[in-house]
């Protein structure tokens, strides 16, 4: 048995521990006496800080959450032509992901067996509506083209945009820093691959 | 206890069964005893057909990765410029990613805790190494954009294929078919979204 470190968590520090070991063992795997290992802190001390496991997985949730749907309260992604608007939420979504790589990622891989991500699936859900209907507006417009359906681009856009957290770790050498990610997803995923 | 039913498995059946309770539970959540529940036989019947779990890993990762290398051998993988191969095997790998929905889905979430799940990650890097001299040699030739770097255009337009398995399920209703899928992942990957 090791020694018990002196709690100095703060919400934040805990969640970003609680986080690590969810993506690392799933959500369904991991125990309160794994969090407890792993923050080297008693199970009691983690009850001080919340309620529940779930608790912890929610305000996980909401952090990637808030991120992702703050992007499109931006200026950038309310005014000006759809197609211009769309350009700017998939860069920004890509940095945002990109940021907040270890909340994404739970949230991305969240399955819908408790409450806490039958909601998560659901703001999902939610976002893709909205981000389509900006594409149904590009489309409108037409400045996106015609033969692939709105509901299939937006999938293989956002498909695209979310596989960077199977790759993407921020700092490690030679790998590409993420405003180049990001700008290469827009270049791929709007111009194009082919000269 | 319910009445196991006679052993009528084959190889190929049973592994379809034991495909699905992975990647529904994950490999490492998955037991012989969940496997004898899921196809209604013995654990000792399953002994008959596979001298183990990861056999049967084995064999799925196998059936996955002969269809994905499979492409690569294809003429049409093997002749003509660059650029037009690189666009014949993102199509074709987006189709056999579809027709081995299964088989792929369980190669891209194996995760390196046993060595059939390293040797996977072993060949898919070999994949992607051969796929990524591919848009050299399209790079090299003009055709492909130069301002993003062929590593990062490699996993981006992977990203948008792998991702296919996140939602596509084939024959439900509404949903875009298989060659719909594989040609809008051909257009926006080299052509864009945009006009």
């Amino acid at each position: 048995m090791t020694m018990a470190k002196r709690d100095t968590y703060t919400p934040d520090s805990l969640l970003s521990v609680a986080v690590e070991v969810f993506n690392e063992r799933g959500y369904d795997g991991t125990s309160m006496e794994h969090l407890s290992r792993a923050a080297g802190i008693s199970k009691s001390s983690i009850y001080h800080h919340v309620r529940s496991k779930e608790e912890l997985l929610h305000r996980a949730i909401s952090r990637a959450l808030d991120g992702l749907f703050g992007v499109l309260q931006e200026p950038g992604a309310r005014t000006g032509r759809a197609i211009e608007r769309l350009e700017y939420v998939a860069r920004r979504e890509a940095e945002v992901l990109m940021e907040e790589l270890p909340y994404v990622t739970l949230l991305l891989r969240v399955r819908g067996n408790t409450d806490t991500e039958r909601w998560a699936m659901e703001r999902r859900r939610d976002f893709d509506g909205e981000v389509t209907e900006l594409l149904k507006q590009a489309a409108a417009d037409g400045d996106l083209r015609a033969d692939v359906d709105v509901r299939l681009a937006t999938r293989l856009l956002f498909g695209m945009i979310n596989s960077i957290v199977e790759w993407y770790r921020p700092g490690r050498g030679g790998s590409a820093n993420s405003e180049e990610v990001a700008e290469a997803v827009v270049r791929t995923a709007f111009a194009g691959l082919r000269t």
